[in-house]
């Protein structure tokens, strides 16, 4: 089964995991609207304000599961980053044109607040 | 496509979203493995007290995307509870011979840590 939005949400993924951000937004539609543990984001810019600096602390990442539709793409990954060994997420994207329109994501905010409190008090 | 994982994940999710854990529970190898924000969990007994407490406080539910193939189902929903409106989750769920052996489940901690950090503080 051929899935447009898989091929997409797969190119995404391969851009930010393999540090190419600027890649990767170019899959993001100028529109998008991102559903992030943290509220609702939208456009472009939030969402590059929030996945890029992600980016910056990745070190590595794993694709663990990956379906999709014509319009929909589900993955799952675990990825590791300076403050927390092992942060899986998981993503749900709908693509129209080629570009991700939304992008709902998944992952414990709990073990980056807590890296965050432990560098505050050091 | 036909998937018998997706077929057992979907009848797995329909009971505990129904309020029938103890169905749930049927689709559950006794060997099951979870891998859980928390950490893992080894064992259905493990898992029944990890996710039985979280049946008892769900209040609505709704599924977002569900994928499978022969051994593995992805599925993105969201959640109501009494203490946090929404709350979604995301689950990789391994299947053999009709039974969830791997549940790999993700959700963010930190509204249950703050609801109840205040309930506490109340």
């Amino acid at each position: 089964m051929t899935s447009p939005a898989l091929d997409v949400a797969l190119s995404y993924h391969q851009a930010w995991t393999g540090k190419n951000f600027e890649k990767a937004m170019t899959y993001v539609a100028d529109d998008i609207v991102c559903h992030a543990p943290s509220g609702r984001l939208e456009g472009a810019e939030a969402f590059r304000g929030f996945m890029g600096p992600f980016t910056q602390i990745l070190t590595g990442s794993s694709l663990l599961a990956a379906f999709g539709d014509e319009t929909t793409a589900l993955l799952m990954y675990d990825t590791a980053t300076i403050p927390v060994a092992s942060a899986p997420g998981a993503e749900m994207l709908t693509v129209r044109e080629g570009k991700i329109v939304e992008l709902r994501i998944i992952f414990d905010r709990t073990p980056f607040d807590a890296a965050r409190a432990a560098a505050a008090g050091a």
